[in-house]
């Protein structure tokens, strides 16, 4: 199945980007590539995109939907109307799933301005991880109107394993990710306290990590990022400073909504303090090493 | 394949020792049940038990092997050396599984008395869930001498899936747990936060299980325990009183080795207000009732 004459310009070409970009080409799509890193327009050119660029202005005229998946709220913002924004240039109509990690009251702003520019918004946070963006498997939570699932079906089709209708309004998207990034978040850190107590108590880590992925104390994060633990490799696959930002948004919300957070609140505490002590470019299990007088695994040893 | 002249005593019939009792059947062990209450002693009789008592003590001379599956170790200290206690009773070089989650202090304890009368500790806890526990499919993280996994090797053969030899230090067993349940402890806790927030922010929690449970932000106690939250149902399976009891033993482990604990002292003292709020006898994914102000499914509804 080929839909060559729908155009979808992908913007952020990181780990999620780049599956979803990917998967629109391999299911037909007439697919843009935007990022500021030539290094992924060029891979992403290799791979079929149907022209690259670092701005999506050079081809706004020729698109249906655009997919936003860069990094936060000031790049959404950014991209869609700051110097040269691309919101302008597009064609009444075009609709725009911001995917992004946001808090609700942007995902409400940037809504207003695209619909007072004739656009059409879905607010689509994505979750899954880069494996499942790469398959075209992501699952998408996502807010809006009929009218924008209905224009961006081709997209969904392509990135999606799930996609969950949360509702109409604009911004319940964005609560319902910031609300599983509470989850994601105190996995992590959960599993960095778990992991750097049995270090301390003289536990094998590799024998705690096999006995608690066969066990009901797992987590899809623990499976996952504590792998990365065991084998001592904190090359960035999502970064602490990404948990800063999500706790952070977590923590927003909560207080927007007179809510208290015990424990999404100390695990904020503790990826940020692991950000202070310079781990914030470092894989997002690398929240382990604010725990001192330990001794974790080497990579290769 | 049966082994009818092997014979144990489960001793506490709850959820987890009625499973591994039944399993022990299941793989042809002459098996004999004791519990206090005496409808458990009647199920088992029923499926098969050779033979079932309020005591062990009944049986003690026809035994290779013990597992004890009591609450904590108050209850393993009575059982075996209370007023008519087991262990005087048994023949020498009985061995003697401990399956409860009990702190590595009084797993070394009770091993240097069953040592003293010439009897065999394995330092075994367990994890699955009272549904693997019924299939024969615990997971047993276990430390003692290559003699205590020998002798025991038909009742681990017949009750669990995965079987870990951490070493032959008794406590070390006892401690794995105690990390495992770290892990089981702050998963629920977390799912109950998140949960909550869901409630109080008007996402429908049944979508919000959905969305969790296929993302990144699951975990094994999320998906069991949030359920019941879904459906109004706070039955208890295990109960809060179960969590303040373990979390409680992971807070001792980590003071005794100098070691701070972020999430799970949190952890902790959110299931002890559950529990003194009244709900330490339900279900514990009632550690959701700590969070005023939201409605939550009703049972039915």
């Amino acid at each position: 199945m080929t839909n060559k004459s729908y155009s979808v310009a992908i913007v952020g070409l990181g780990a999620m980007g780049m599956g979803a970009a990917q998967s629109c080409i391999r299911a037909g799509l007439t697919t843009y590539g935007v990022d500021l890193n030539p290094k992924a327009l060029e891979k992403l050119k290799t791979d079929g995109a149907h022209a690259t660029s670092q701005s999506a202005v050079d081809f706004a005229d020729k698109l249906d939907a655009v997919l936003l998946l860069v990094v936060n709220a000031v790049q959404v913002n950014s991209v869609l109307f700051g110097e040269n924004g691309l919101a302008a240039k597009l064609n009444k109509g075009t609709a725009v799933m911001v995917s992004s990690t946001i808090s609700a009251q942007d995902a409400k702003a940037i809504s207003q301005k695209l619909t007072d520019l004739g656009l059409v918004m879905l607010d689509a946070p994505v979750s899954g991880g880069a494996a499942k963006a790469a398959l075209g498997e992501m699952t998408v939570m996502a807010s809006g109107s009929a009218q924008a699932f209905e224009k961006l079906q081709p997209v969904l089709d392509a990135v999606a394993g799930k996609v969950y209708n949360i509702g109409e309004e604009i911004g319940l998207g964005a609560t319902v990710k910031i609300i599983h990034q509470l989850l994601a978040g105190v996995h992590i850190a959960a599993g960095a306290e778990a992991m750097a107590l049995a270090a301390k108590a003289g536990i094998p880590l590799n024998l705690m990590y096999d006995v608690v992925t066969n066990a009901a104390g797992n987590s899809w994060m623990f499976e996952n990022r504590m792998k990365h633990v065991v084998e001592g490799d904190y090359s960035p696959l999502s970064m602490v400073d990404i948990f800063v930002k999500d706790l952070g948004l977590v923590n927003d919300t909560a207080k927007s909504l007179h809510f208290p957070l015990h424990l999404a609140s100390t695990a904020y505490s503790m990826f940020t303090e692991a950000s202070n002590a310079g781990y914030g470019k470092e894989d997002d299990s690398a929240v382990i090493k604010i725990f001192s007088g330990i001794e974790l695994p080497k990579k290769g040893a």
